[in-house]
């Protein structure tokens, strides 16, 4: 069984944690084909934090984890910060896999995301 | 004459920095048809400041400035910092237009995005 958990930075607006929580959702139905399992988690600020959000997915039945950082560039959190939380569950856990994939910012698609909101109609 | 101004959070890490930096440049030749002049600026530990990437757009002639906010979610920084450092340049400039576009984590297309990170052969 192979989990999702996107972990974004976490804000002290509660709005700001509940938009990750939507964003989320709507792709727990994108991808559900290859998760049985999708779950936030935050790195700071808000909660779940990375632990908890791992173990979630550990007590749903996950075998294979794959951590989605939802940050735009590779600052201290992207470099460090993520793989320090994950690789401390990762350690207690040796039989479940656990991956982290390319940030958000990292895949060539952003540009196009970019563009789509700098180009009319969206534009102002 | 119209001007893109790609907002970031700025890192203490320059390689984060300079990504940024990368992507305004890859962005500028796809929207060229629109933007005159694209340039990136930092709301906070790293140069340009929100202020001085304004004010580069003026000197290059730009009558119309869009910001685009480099940012996930609708944290303070956007809510707040963001908007709070365009007014104090916008009121010292009533002649040229500066509007502020949707954050990247706002539009449509994120969820796609994110699809795209986790879905095969680019996870793992």
């Amino acid at each position: 069984m192979r989990a999702l958990l996107v972990v974004a930075h976490g804000s002290r607006r509660q709005a700001s944690n509940d938009e990750v929580g939507e964003l989320a959702g709507v792709l727990a139905a994108r991808v559900a084909g290859r998760y049985h399992y999708v779950k936030e988690a935050f790195l700071e600020m808000a909660e779940p934090d990375i632990a908890s959000g791992l173990q979630a997915c550990i007590d749903a039945g996950a075998k294979q984890i794959d951590v989605l950082p939802y940050f735009l560039s590779a600052g201290r959190h992207v470099v460090t910060d993520v793989p320090e939380d994950v690789a401390k569950v990762a350690t207690k856990y040796p039989d479940i896999e656990i991956s982290i994939l390319p940030y958000v910012g990292q895949v060539a698609g952003m540009v196009d995301l970019l563009a789509e909101i700098c180009s009319p109609p969206s534009a102002n």
